[in-house]
């Protein structure tokens, strides 16, 4: 039966100013453009960052459909699509009517100079999911743009997974990715996994260094050096996606490490305790790993470090608090990788703290589609944490019918709940 | 003849709060610990970061003796100084009165963990040249606290090197490679060196994602998204060694570039002229560059970029405007390398500006033993620009006695010299 956009769908629309979401009846989306696609939604999740929209701090005067986090089905294409799309994103040519598929949080259309370099968050064509001028997924339909490039296709070994798993894939997994890869493959960072000293850690210049017979000093590091410690800031479900994936990456890096998660909400943090029980059981490397309020993961850092700090602190929340516990945290000629979404308030930072510091600032969103194939490899191996709903380490606690949309956004923006998931037919 | 501390030597003090520097007979120093050197100074210079000192915005409230950029020989070892030093930095046991020596403008042990890591500038035992507890290099003599770590020995082929050239590795020359450095080696500049999209570019998780048979994905990268473009923001000496490295650098990593060189003052612009004239002459690479004003660099900066921006903006300042201008200048997801001395005020983004354009920055002093190796096949190579004094390219304008300290410090300080060095023999 071939999709038509006459009649009517339901959906949880946001009212501004603030605090007032009401599920209703509105029409169904329609082709707009030739590289629109239609999908049918399975599941639509709630975010963290449709708080921002929820408290009415996004600054938006009209009403919209909720919702960037979306796993369904295609059920209709436009023109664009088909065999004559050769040189375009593949999808173009191969993309199907009853096709699974996933989307990034943002549209990406695969052919600008930022999706090429894979700062796909940046696209040209960028717009998010949820606002006034393209309706988000916390519907039965929703309308993709750029679809061809936005869309990841589900198949061979993903078919397998659950779709309250593969809808992590839209934003918080891969955010989660983010927040460690930006660490991570930081230059201040490597002397601890090469173990060359900065600036001769990182490689790409090795061949001008060769070239010029450059007299790369004798390495001094010990091993003492090469154990990286790391504290992340904010456990809700962004958090648990970086702490997962910052286990396994570094264990999988053979690099030596102290991890500390950081929450003042106690239920989040032992939420992280189940989660990593989970993860201990199936191997975590050669690491130390605690849970932690504030003040007692300062003081687990100074002991660790002797007073020294973090090699990086992932700050997951998105407030000047965060900011400035992150620099506290965090060593000189550290990094402070910072996923959260940040509001209108001046940063918490004098020159001349940054300066003293020699501290590197990673801020922004994370470019999804470029980040998916490393997110997807955690999420196959992680099914522990990823794969069920509702249990001791599950991330996602609940799936809920729009009949439970209202109380689900007042409990989230409490911290009363964790991850909600929205089937749209229930 | 042996060097003793008894008696008086001639140096530049400063006196509180302000623009006030007197030319005054003091006590010569003497070996307070074992680690100590004393160094009869050749050269001593004046730097841009004097002048923080100078015009009171440092919060000092005792006189100093000023400087932080010296050359010299050494004329006294402390006890630790010997062959049985064996374990400790070399200089521990080969150093030797009489042997010429170069110093960064900061202490720098060489042993502790920032130091064997390469963070050199946030060494635990860090201290200024130049401030009320180390009396800086405006003078005949200077203690040099963990002098087998801090100094740097001039032998083999930079022998044949001038005081005057040799003496910008103390700092300046260092600090713009530093600049440079931070920006070409941060992953999110990679794609255009490796061809690789971001988070691929960089390569020391190559092994990780090899071993999960990640699916990389085909790279899109075009010719047009591998031309850096880059912004040098302020042309006094530090930014003059900013580019000389970065156009140095750049044409030995055989990428293509796009740089413009921007300061308000004309004189500065000119003197750049100069030495990109000489550079070329000298063979530069498969780049274009341009010297500009302000506004005339934002216009090329579009107009090279079709509005997009530069991938990395080198802020040689040190204050909000000039990272006001980077933030202006840069593209999303680019790159500020911030190494100007910023100062008091609160750093001028508000979090939703950083968060909307993907921004990394990297701010603090540079880690100038660490850097030295390669700043010294720069400096080797470019003695067009570094090797002479007063000639058009020539980075150093003039080298003169104490007796026109007072002169050079109003002079400096309203922008109407260049590069001054003392010669307090002279």
């Amino acid at each position: 039966m071939s999709y038509s956009s006459e009649g009517t769908q339901t959906a949880v629309r946001w009212y501004p100013p603030a605090y007032d979401v009401r599920v209703e009846s509105v029409p169904l989306p329609s082709i707009e453009y030739p590289d629109d696609a239609i999908v049918k939604i399975k599941l639509g999740g709630l975010c963290g960052s449709d708080l921002h929209v929820y408290r009415g701090h996004e600054d938006v005067d009209a009403p919209l459909i909720c919702g960037h986090e979306f796993v369904g089905e295609v059920v209709a294409l436009g023109a664009s699509f088909g065999s004559s799309a050769s040189g375009r994103p593949p999808l173009y040519s191969t993309l199907q009517i009853g096709d699974k598929v996933v989307s990034p949080f943002t549209v990406t259309c695969g052919e600008c100079h930022f999706c090429r370099v894979g700062s796909t968050c940046r696209c040209v064509h960028s717009q998010l999911f949820g606002i006034p001028a393209l309706p988000g997924g916390q519907a039965q339909y929703v309308r993709v743009p750029k679809a061809g490039g936005t869309l990841f296709k589900i198949e061979g070994r993903m078919s397998q997974i659950s779709d309250s798993s593969l809808i992590l894939l839209g934003d918080i997994l891969p955010t989660g990715v983010f927040a460690v890869l930006q660490a991570l493959q930081h230059p201040k960072l490597l002397p601890a996994v090469t173990s060359q000293p900065y600036p001769f850690s990182s490689q790409p210049f090795a061949a001008i260094i060769q070239e010029n017979g450059i007299d790369v000093p004798r390495s001094l590091i010990r091993e003492e050096d090469k154990v990286l410690t790391i504290a992340v800031v904010g456990l809700g479900p962004v958090g648990i996606c970086t702490i997962v994936s910052l286990l396994d990456i570094l264990s999988k890096s053979k690099t030596a490490f102290k991890v500390v998660a950081i929450d003042p909400i106690e239920d989040r943090r032992n939420k992280v305790q189940e989660v990593y029980k989970s993860i201990q059981e199936n191997g975590r490397g050669n690491g130390t790993f605690e849970v932690a309020s504030i003040n007692e993961g300062k003081n687990i850092v100074s002991g660790w470090t002797n007073g020294t700090g973090c090699n990086a602190v992932l700050e997951i929340v998105g407030n000047n608090s965060a900011l400035l516990l992150a620099y506290d945290l965090v060593r000189p000629f550290g990094v402070i990788s910072s996923v959260g979404v940040h509001q209108g308030p001046q940063l918490p930072f004098t020159g001349r703290q940054v300066y003293d510091k020699n501290v590197s600032f990673e801020f922004g969103r994370c470019p999804v589609r470029a980040i998916l194939p490393i997110a997807l490899e955690v999420l196959l191996k992680r099914q522990d944490v990823f794969g069920g709903v509702g249990e001791a380490a599950s991330l996602v606690e609940k799936i809920v019918g729009f009949d439970q949309a209202v109380e689900s956004y007042e409990l989230f923006d409490k911290g009363k709940c964790g991850k909600v998931l929205f089937d749209p037919w229930r």
